[in-house]
């Protein structure tokens, strides 16, 4: 199965893609950054990451996309142009009949370290371990797409199973599935997983 | 010229098009609303956004698309979404080389009444006026849309264009312009216009 991560952003947007393996058995296989011009009109930058992100699904075929769930609370300045850019992966998935996820930070985290209060290096450092990588991958956002695609192949089976019984689940799984819960009771408008 | 106007959401998208010939002649071509169906995931929801929009602008062949600026500050809830319809709308506009202009409410009100802080059923009246309508265009979204098209078509000329000498406006431009400028100040990411 071929995961492909982005990292939204209106001037860079982390992609990462995997190929998760029988018994979680992850390797990697690309890691790049798609950016947009900042002196170009909102519209043209849209286009550029649309463009950008499809040619990604375009060239890897993923059979899932996983996209980092933007908040309303995150920083004012770009929290509008982040989530635009999150649409334009969204659509371009769509687009193609690719199923897209959408997993917070702190889902990632703890699916990659157990804890989802992980610093940035416990993540980069796991990320390398998974993907048998003998450096980070840079710049740091695509280190996050990796995460975000490690993150999806990872999930425990009950975290996308709204109607599984709670005393089935591995404690990871449950904490998994509470953070899960939490951020859509926090955040109704991006019910997109 | 015509012109498209877009007052976006991701639930219900508001469409209204217009024709602004000579000496700000406005004339009424259509108006409707694209919509999503909640129940679909969101990336689904998007593409069901973006196509719509994109028919229509398949449809009438607009010289400009004219979109409601979003702003972060807006209810939590529904911002995010709201972004990122705007951003289909945005999208399907550059593809196909259609100059997209973003407006905020006042921006439209102002053009609209000469009242930046005109209550709704004000600008309606200039809405149904300035189109030779007999009713009130519904639904709501629809009435907002077709303000976003005649806002775009009534600009000062002055409002395009940051090089413009203050003393050379009017006091409506003057105004307009300082809206305008306030707007991009509160809100760097959307520097669309």
């Amino acid at each position: 199965m071929i995961i492909l991560g982005v990292d939204p952003g209106l001037t860079r947007c982390g992609v990462g893609v995997i190929e998760a393996g029988a018994a979680r058995r992850l390797s990697f296989i690309h890691v790049d950054v798609v950016r947009s011009e900042p002196t170009l009109s909102q519209d043209l930058r849209l286009m550029a990451i649309y463009e950008g992100l499809a040619a990604k699904m375009d060239r890897f075929s993923p059979d899932a996309v996983s996209i980092e769930r933007v908040f309303a609370q995150s920083n004012r300045n770009t929290v509008l142009g982040t989530a635009q850019a999150a649409g334009m992966g969204m659509l371009a998935a769509a687009q193609r009949g690719i199923p897209v996820a959408l997993h917070t930070p702190t889902e990632a985290k703890l699916a990659i370290t157990g804890n989802g209060q992980a610093e940035k290096i416990q993540v980069e450092r796991m990320v390398m371990r998974f993907l048998n990588l003998n450096t980070i991958p840079t710049p740091a956002d695509a280190a996050d797409a990796l995460a975000l695609a490690i993150c999806h192949a990872l999930r425990p089976a009950g975290a996308l199973q709204g109607g599984e019984r709670e005393e089935h689940l591995t404690a990871a799984q449950r904490q998994w599935a509470q953070a899960s819960q939490q951020a859509k009771n926090r955040h109704g408008v991006d019910r997109g997983m």
